[in-house]
């Protein structure tokens, strides 16, 4: 008898039909014997309706209460699910986060778990029951409901994998799982088996459509194995895991392409001490997320002067252009180029450590394809290159042909 | 500075625009300087929403998940009209049932209040806000939601005033207050300063409106007086409490017109001890409710035999035609005689206790009118006559203007 954990998203329990749908997946593990704990989020467009409601009331709502509201959402889903496996004669009871004993801070609309204590999802285990379990939320020692932010349903199902320390945790979603590269983009991509945490985080791109990092971090971080698989199909899924020996025999483990960010480049920057730090403290002040930075030798001879390129978010271009013209006032640097018409290609595998060579078969990849390479930044299982966005497509393509054409 | 408990029932808060003047209302007590604490229900519609997903699951859903899912309401509500009074500058919080110290029996979707620790509630209080709480839910010791039924938001406002010594509870809804009878009957039906709680529970036809029984029983229990009045203008409301000796020097109260009321008529059954018992008791095991209950002295000579009659709600007719068919085989009776098409006049006022004649005036006022009286009974403070529905009006009025003319 095995202890599983299922998480399902919005998408999984967006009518009622739906719900059904997953009570019916549920029933056929438990009369198999294994014993269910359940992590719903709410149902599909419930969450955005009662944004939508707050905002007709106050611009800014209180955090607080803005938790207190959408609480009632995952709230909604554990009843009906409930009253779902019941019609199929099976035992279930529902528990808000705070009843499952999550326990959080106290930073709202995005607290962090700080604690689960699962006496009461073990008794009603114990008592035969499947375990329906609101994800997303939780509630702080002084008995305030919180909510984990974005993903924070991936984020309960893990949370509580560990704390039951159970013997699976998967988290259901629209998807089949992870693939070696965006399959909308490459018909050769295909479904991978297994990936390491590291993989997974740094495949942010192909990875963020099924997951938050934040979710993998901490699921790498308590060690909880996990599968990503589709809750419409009985496919297996991806299982995300720690790194294994066997895993550095493969030397890429997908391709990943990011056509959301804009490239900005401050051209003769003056190469003293404490620049680059004043220039990317400044962008930070400013809530702008920066992915690459790039930063070459200085050339000039009377005043060194060296070229920073950066990339950012395309909505965050404003904003970021906004911080250097201020900038600009204190620290002469000459002009400022920004680059919306980019694309950012990826390639990740954790065997990159032990193998060398694959920067170069990656440039040489894209130089044969007569793509120009526009920026590099390497990481230890990561090559990350941009180029031009309507090369980006291309590039992909030829470099998935690259590294998994033996393997198709 | 008083402390002020309002409540506020679903159409006051049925969408966000009514939300606001909620607020606008609650602002201007708490500039006056009082402590308010208030009470709110489901925005209306939501709850049925909420029971229709639950029977496109489930057509017999656990009570434990229906209240699971049906606190959702109540919740959404307190964090909106937080949002609404911070949006005026004001410190205020919300807190569900549970949050709030409002302890129950395990009865799910009619629990019952045990007792209230509002620690919580005071401390917010000093600290400056207006506390919101969701009315109709609690939780049980042992940590699980429940609802109170019918009215609940209501019970949750006076057992609130009760436990924090709330020097006024104010139950705000879409009347102005309990009124003489109902002025769509009558157009001189004047609206009640006071009313005691004795009263407003015989007044049912009159009250229910207004407001279920238990919560005025609960009142009664607990002396909590009342004030119920309109959230839609400032007109003072009804105020409800405790007997006086003042309030008996008003004879009738109201006149209530009941015509959801059916009767039947038992003919010819035998006179003997226990056969009353035995009607009543298989009625009340068929969960029907019998109202008024008339029974004459016997007549006939060999077998002594007497009429019994009584009245029931219209829905559960069929029921308790079916359970006196039942009866019918162990029980020999003639015939039984069911009618609709019946109406209920009812006059209360605690004065009748000192005053005599009472009686005599209001048959003698319905013979004036030509009116036949089918059944009558009488209590301490309530004189009931079934007469022809076509009549029921006419009776009222006529009663009204009997013990009222002089007061308009």
């Amino acid at each position: 008898m095995a202890l599983i954990v299922q998480k399902y998203g919005g998408s999984s329990v967006k009518d009622t039909d739906r719900i059904k749908n997953v009570a019916n997946r549920v029933a056929e593990y438990r009369r198999q014997g294994d014993q269910i704990v359940v992590v719903v989020s709410a149902m599909g467009g419930v969450t955005d309706n009662l944004i939508r409601l707050a905002s007709e009331i106050n611009q800014l709502p209180s955090e607080r209460e803005m938790d207190m509201l959408l609480a009632t959402g995952e709230q909604t889903t554990i009843a009906l699910l409930a009253m779902a496996l019941h019609s199929l004669d099976l035992k279930a009871v529902s528990l808000t986060g705070a009843q499952a004993g999550i326990m959080t801070d106290g930073v709202h609309t995005k607290a962090k778990i700080e604690n689960i204590s699962p006496n009461q999802v073990h008794a009603m285990l114990d008592q035969g029951n499947v375990v329906i379990v609101a994800g997303f939320q939780g509630m702080t020692p002084d008995g305030r409901i919180t909510t984990l932010g974005r993903g924070g349903s991936d984020l309960t199902a893990i949370a509580l994998a560990s704390a039951l320390d159970a013997d699976l945790c998967q988290i259901y979603t629209d998807v089949d799982g992870v693939y070696t590269t965006d399959p909308r983009v490459v018909a050769s991509a295909r479904k991978l088996e297994e990936i390491s945490y590291d993989e997974m985080l740094e495949l942010a791109s192909l990875g963020a459509k099924v997951m938050q990092s934040r979710s993998v971090e901490f699921a790498k971080k308590y060690n909880v194995k996990f599968e990503v698989r589709s809750s419409l199909n009985t496919n297996p899924g991806t299982i995300v895991k720690e790194e294994t020996a066997s895993m550095e025999a493969v030397v890429v483990r997908g391709v990943s392409l990011d056509k959301n960010q804009a490239k900005v480049t401050l051209v003769g920057v003056p190469d003293q001490p404490g620049t680059a730090s004043r220039i990317f403290s400044a962008l930070a002040s400013g809530a702008i997320n920066v992915d690459m930075i790039v930063q070459n030798i200085s050339h000039g001879t009377a005043t060194p002067a060296t070229d920073v390129s950066f990339t950012t978010d395309k909505p965050d271009l404003p904003k970021a252009l906004k911080v250097i013209a201020e900038l600009q006032k204190e620290i002469e640097f000459g002009e400022v180029i920004a680059d919306e018409d980019i694309a950012k290609v990826s390639v990740v595998g954790v065997g990159m450590r032990s193998h060398s060579g694959i920067a170069a078969k990656v440039f040489e990849t894209l130089g044969q394809g007569g793509i120009n390479i526009e920026m590099i930044s390497t990481s230890e299982i990561k090559i990350s290159v941009v180029v031009e966005a309507e090369k980006g497509e291309t590039a992909t393509q030829q470099l998935h042909d690259t590294f998994f054409q033996t393997e198709t």
